[in-house]
C-alpha cells in the first residue's frame, strides 16, 4: 500500500473512531453559547460555525446563543456615548439599547448566513420572537442600570418548531418585560436560560479560558471533569476569581435543573467543539450530576 | 328594547355582515406591504398591526414585508453620512448597509413585538434567513450604488414552516447575493417576490395616496377596480406619474404571476385592511385578472 | 373624513372589539342547547344558526342540541292523539314516541340544512348514532310515563370526529337503552350530558327568559354572574320557580363536572350568542365555578 | 373422529373457503342498496344487517342507502292524503315531503340501531346533511309531480370521513336543490349516484326479483353474469319488462362510470348479501364492464 | 328453495355465527407457537397456515413462533454426529447451533413462503434481528450444555413495526448473548417471552396431545378451561406428568404476566386455531386469569 | 499548541473535510453488494459492517446484499456432495438449494448481529420475505441447472417499510417463483434489481479486484470515472476479461434504469466505503450517466 492511501487510511480512522459519539448524541440538543475570541477572530469564527453544522449533519440538534462582542462598544462610541458599566454589568439607557438591539440583530444575521452558506438552513431570532424570553429588570446592588434583564420564564415553542423543520435557531440575548418593553440580556444566562428550558442534553460555552483550574496559578491542577458537589467546594474554598464565579453558578445549576452535560471550552482552539465531543481528548472542563458516571465524551 | 341594547345589536350585524368575507378567506394567504405614514404614527402603527392579528384569528394567514422608513436616514446622519440617491435609490456603500440592517433588524423585532402582544406568535426575519431571499446586484442606468439589490430567486419554505406553525412572519427586505453578501431591497420589491413565490391570493400595499386616479387632478376619476389590461393602457397613456409607475408594474407583474388580488390602500385610514377585507366600502384600488370576475372583497 | 368612512370606521372598531374574544375561545368547544321562541320564529332561527355559524369560521367547535319544540304536539293531535303530560313530562307511548322521533328527526335536518346554506359543513345526528346517548327509563314520582329516557352514559367519540373534520354536529335528543328501544330525551338534560361528556368549555341555554332575578318580581334583581354556591344558596332560599329549578340544577351540575362556563340566554333577542361571546353587555345570566374569577366574557 | 367433531370441521372449511373473498375485496367500498321484501320482513331485516355488519368486520367499507318502504304510504293515509302516483314516482306535494322526511329519518335511525346493537358504529344521514346530495327538480313527461328530485351533484366527503373513522354510513334518499329546498330522491338512483361517486367497487340491489332472465317466462334462461354490451342489446332486444327497464339502465351506468361490479339480488333469500360475496353460488345477476374477467365472485 | 340453496345457506350461518368472535379479537394480538404434527405433515401445515392467514385477514394481528423439529436432527446425523440429549435439552456444541441455525432458517423461510403464497406479507426474523431475544447461558443441573439460551430481555419493537405495516412475524428462536453469540432457545419459552413482551390477548401452543386431563388415564377427565390456581392445584397435586409440566408452568407464567388466554390445542386436528376462535367447539384446554369470566372462546 | 493537541486537530480537519460529503448524501439510499475477501477476512468484515454502520448514522440509508461464497461449497462437500458449475454458474439441484438457502440464512443473521452489536438496528431477510424477489427460471446455454433464478419482479415495499423505521436491512440473494419454489440468485444481480427498484442513489459492488483497466496488463491505464457510453465502447473494443464482463454489463445496465452512480470498490482495502464517499482519493471505478457532471465523490 502506497504513502498516499496510508494518509487516506488514517482519515477513515478517525470517521469510524466518531462512530460511538455520533450514535450517543443522535438527536441530542445541543446548546452552544457563542462570543469571545471565537467571535472576533475570522478564522475561528469559521471553525465554530463548520462544527456547529456538522453536528447538525451527524444528527445533533444544536441551538447557537450568542453575544454581540465588541461591536455594540464600537457603536456606542460611534454615537458620542460612553459606554458604563456597574459590576460588569452594560449600563444600558435607551439609547444603548437601541444600539445593542440594532447591533445584535445585524451579528445575528451574520451568522445565519454562514451556516447557510455551508448548506444548512438556519433561522436567526431574538428572544422578542414568539415570546421566547421573558425577562424582568434587573438591578446591581439595587442600583438601576437600565434596560438590563433577567430571564425569569422561556416559552421554547419557537425552538422546538424549528428544530423539528431542521433548521439551526441562532438566538441573539433580547428580551421583553411586562410591558413588551425591550431588554438586554447577558448571553451566559440566555444560553443556560435556554439550555434549561428545552432540556438539552449538552450546554457548551465557548471562552476565552483553557477551563477550570484547582489553583489557577498552577498548570497541572487543570480539572477535565467535576461534579456539582465538586463545584460547589471549589466555590466554597474561595479559589474561584470574580469573572469565573458567575459561569461555574450558571453550570452547576443548568446541572441541577436537568442539563445532561455543561462544558466550559477554550473557544481560542479551533474545532474545540468537534474535539470535545468526537474524541477522547477533551479541550475543556465538563460539569455533570453528581450521580452519573463519565461516559464517552457525553 | 332599550337604547343600550340597540347599540349592541347593531354590534353584533357588523360581525354577522362580516360572515361570508371570513368564509371567503380562511387559510388564504394575505401579504402586507407595511410602510409609509402606517409606519410612522404609533396610532396607524397599532391599528395596522391589530388588523393583521385580526385576520389570523379569524383564518387567514398573514405575512408582513415591511421597510425602514426614516430610521435609517436618521441614522446614517447620526454618524455623519450624507444620504445619497440615484434614481430614487439609495446609494448603499457598505457602511450604509450595515446600518440599513441594523435598522430593519430592529424596527423588525418591534413589529414581532406589537404582535405578541396581542397575543399572537410571530417571527421576524430577514431574506438572509433560510436563503429566504436571493438577489443579484442592481444598477441604476449602469451606475454602481453599492448594495442595491433585485430579487432574483425565493426560496418561501421558511414562510410555510412558519405559517404551517401558526406564526406571522415579519419579513425585514434584506437579501445575499451568490457571495452571501448582503444587499438592500425595496419593500414593494420585496413583498411582490413574496407574494409570487408563496401563491398569495392578496398582496396588499399600505401607502399613502388613496388609490389610483384616472386623472391625478381629478377626484371624481378615483379606480376602484382595475383589470391588467386596463392598467397597462393607463401606463400607456401615459397618465401615471413617475413615482406610481414601479408601484403600478408591480401590482400587475404580480397579478400576471398569479397572485389573486392586489391592493393599494390608503394606510393614513385607520384599519384599512379590515375596511377592504370585511366591508363593502373598498378603500383604495383593487388590481385583477383580465378573466376574473369582481366577487365581494376577493 | 366623509360621514360614510366614518360609518365604516365603526364596523372596523366592532371587529376589534372582537379580537380578544376571539383569540381567547379559539379551538374551545360550545354546546347550544336551541329550544323555544329562538326555534319557533324563522327570523331568530336564522339569527342563532348564523351566531353559530360565525363562531365556528372564527375557530370555535360549536355542538347545537336542540328541542322539537311544538312540533311534537301537532303531530300527535294531527293523527289523533291527545297529547298527555305528568310533571311536565310528556306521557310517551309508542305510537307518540314514533312521532316524536319523526318530527325531531326533521327538525334536525332542517337545522343542517340552514348551517349549509351559510356555507359550513354540518352533520345532523340523534343519540342512537354510534352509541352517543344510552339511557335508562325514567320514572316520575314512580309512575310509567312511557319512552322517557334519563341519559347515563354518552359516548362522545362521534362528536370528537366530527369536529376534527370540521363538522358542526347537530344532535336531536333521543336515546336507547340496553334492548335498544327508543326513547325521548328532556333537550336541556340531554345538552347539558352532552357538555359534561366533551368536556365543553361553555354550554349556552336558548330560552324564553332574560335569565335569573333574585326576585323574580323585581326586576332591578337580575343576576348576571353567579358561582355554584350562589345558585344552591338561591335554590335553597325557595326563590326560585317551579320551571326554573331543573334549569339551575342543570347549570350547577354542568359547572360541577367540569363546564367551565354556562349561560343562561334571553334566545327572544336577537344574535344573544354573538352578543354574550363577542361583547361586554352580557345578555343573560352567567354560571361559573366558585374558584375562578370573572374573565371577558368566557 | 366423532360426528359432533366432524360438524365442527366442516364450519372451519367453511371460513376457510371464504378467505379469498375476503382478500379480494379488503378495504373495497361497498354501497348496498336495501328496501323492498328484505326491509319488510323482520327476520331479512337482520340477516341484511348482519351481513353487512360482517362485511365491515372482515375488512370491507359498506355504505347502506335505504328506502322507505311501505312506512311513508301508511302515515300518508295517516293523516287523510292519497297517494298519488305518476309513471310509478309519488306525487310529492309538501305536506307529502315532510311526512316522506320523518318516516325515512326514522327508518335511517331504525338502521342505525341494528348495526350498534351488533357492537359496530354508523351514522345515519340524510342527502342533506354536508351537502351531500345535490338534486335538481324532476318532472314527469313534462308534468309537475312536485318535490321530487334528480340527484345531479354529489359531495361524497361525508362518507369518507365516515368511513375513515370506521362508521357505517346509512343514507335516507332525501336531497336538496339551489334553494336549499328538500327533495324525494329514487333510492336506487341516490345509491347509484352515490356508487358512482365514492368510486365503489361494488353496488348491489336487494330486489324483490331473482335476477335477469333472458325471456322472464323461460326459468332456464336465468342470466347470472352480463355487460354492459350485453345488457344494451338484452334492453334493445325488447324483452326486458317495465319495471325491470330503470334498474338496468342504472346497473349498466353505474358500471360505465367506474363501479366495478353491479348485481341484482334476491333480497328474499336469507344472507343473500354473504352468499354473493362468499360463496361461487351466485344468487343474482352481476354485471360487469365489457373488458374485464369474471373473477371469484369480485 | 332447492337442496343446493339450503346447502350453501348452511355456509352462511356458519360465516354469521363466526361474527361475534371476529368483532371480539379484532386488532388483538395472537402468538401461535408451531411445532409438532402440525410442522411435520404437509396437510396439517397448509392447514395451520391458513387459519393464521385467515386471522390476519379478518383483523386480528398473529405472530408465529416455530421449531425446527426433526429437520435439526435429520441435519445433524447427516454430518455425522451424535445427537445427544440432557433432560430433554439438546447439548449444542458450536457445530450443532450452526446446524440449528441453518436450519431453523430455512424452515423459517418455508413458512414465509407458504403464507405469501396465501396472499399475505409476512417477514421472517430470528431473535437475532434487531436485537429481539437476548439470553443467557442456561445449565441443566449445573451441567454445560453448550449453546443453550434462556430469554432474559425481549425487544418487541421490530414486532410492533411489522405488525404496524401489516405483516405476519415468522419468527425463529435463535437468541444472542452478550457476546453476541448465537444460541439455541426452547420454542415454547420464545413464544411464552414474546407474548408477554407483546401483551398478547391469546397464546396458542399447537401440541400433539388433546389438553390437560385431571386423571391422564381416564378420558372423562379432560378439562376445557382451567383458571391459574387450579392449574398450581393440579401441578401441586402431582397429576401431571414430566413432558406436561413445563408446558403447564409456560401457561400459568404467561398468564400471569399478562396474557389474556393461554391454549394447549390439538394440533392433529385440521384448523384447530379456526375452531378454538370461531365456534363453541374448544378444541382442547384453555388456560384464564383467576378473576374473569369465561368468555366466547376469548 | 502541543504535539498531542495537533495529532487531535488533524482529526477535526477529518471530520469538517467530510461534511460536503456528507451534506449531499443525506437521506440518499445506498446499496451495498458485499461478497468476495471483504466477507471471508475477519478484519476486513467487521471494516465494511463499521462502515455501513456509518453512513446508517450520518444520514444515509444503506441496503446490504450479500452472497454466500465459499461456505456453501463447504456444506455441499460436507454432505459428500460434488460442487458442479455450467459457465461459472452452479448447478442447484434441491439438496443444493437447500443448502445454500441455509447456509446464506446464517451469514445473513451473522451480518444482522454485527450490525447490531455496533448498536444499529437491522433486519435480515431473503428475497421470499415479502415477495421481494421474484424470478424465472434461468438457463445456461439452453441447459437446465436446476433452481438458479434470474429476478424478473422486485416488490420492494419491504425495503422501503424497514428504512421508514430505520433497519438496515440485509439481504440474501434468494428468490421465488411463480409456484413459490425457492432459486438461487446470483448476488451481483439481485443487489443491482434491488438498487434500480428502490431508485438507489449509489450502489457499490465491494470486489476483489481494484476497479476497471483500459488495458488490464498497464497499470497506468486504471479509469476512475466513466459514463455508460465509455463503458459499451470499452467492452465493444474487447478488452473487458470474462469475469468482467457481467460485472460492467450490471454497472451500466443500472446506471440506464436510474441509480445515479454505480461504483466497482475494492473490498480488500479497509473502509474502502468510506473512503469512496468521504474523501476525494476515490478508491475504485465509478459509473456515471452520459449527461451528468461529476461531483464531489456522488
Amino acid at each position: 500500500m502506497d504513502k498516499d492511501m496510508q494518509e487516506v487510511l488514517k482519515k477513515a480512522e478517525v470517521l469510524v473512531e466518531a462512530l460511538p459519539y455520533i450514535q450517543k448524541l443522535n438527536k441530542k440538543v445541543i446548546v452552544v453559547k457563542y462570543g469571545g475570541s471565537a467571535m472576533s477572530n475570522p478564522d475561528l469564527q469559521r471553525s465554530v460555525i463548520t462544527d456547529v453544522t456538522l453536528l447538525k449533519l451527524v444528527g445533533f440538534k444544536p441551538i447557537i446563543v450568542h453575544g454581540g462582542g465588541k461591536a455594540i462598544s464600537n457603536w456606542v462610541s460611534k454615537v458620542g456615548k460612553e459606554a458604563e458599566f456597574v459590576n460588569g454589568l452594560r449600563v444600558t439607557d435607551e439609547e444603548t439599547m437601541e444600539i445593542a438591539e440594532m447591533v445584535l440583530g445585524r451579528v445575528n444575521k451574520q451568522l445565519v448566513s454562514m451556516v447557510q452558506e455551508l448548506g444548512v438552513n438556519s433561522i436567526g431570532i431574538s428572544g422578542k420572537d414568539s415570546g421566547l424570553l421573558h425577562v424582568t429588570k434587573k438591578y446591581s446592588d439595587g442600583k438601576d442600570i437600565g434596560f438590563v434583564g433577567e430571564v425569569d420564564k422561556v416559552d421554547p415553542k419557537i425552538l422546538f418548531d424549528m428544530m423539528d423543520r431542521d433548521y439551526i435557531p441562532i438566538v441573539a440575548p433580547i428580551g421583553f418585560d411586562d410591558n413588551f418593553d425591550t431588554y438586554n440580556i447577558n448571553a451566559d444566562d440566555a444560553a443556560c436560560a435556554i439550555a434549561k428550558a428545552v432540556g438539552a442534553d449538552k450546554l457548551a460555552f465557548l471562552t476565552d479560558i483553557e477551563g477550570v483550574y484547582r489553583d489557577i496559578k498552577d498548570p497541572t491542577t487543570f480539572i477535565s471533569n467535576l461534579t456539582c458537589s465538586e463545584a460547589d467546594a471549589l466555590i466554597a474554598g474561595g479559589n474561584i476569581g470574580g469573572g469565573m464565579l458567575p459561569k461555574l453558578t450558571n453550570c452547576t445549576n443548568a446541572i441541577r435543573e436537568g442539563v445532561k452535560r455543561v462544558h466550559i471550552l477554550d473557544g481560542r482552539i479551533p474545532h474545540c467543539l468537534l474535539l470535545e465531543i468526537f474524541t477522547n481528548k477533551g479541550v475543556g472542563t465538563m460539569f455533570m450530576p453528581d450521580h452519573d458516571n463519565v461516559e464517552l465524551g457525553a
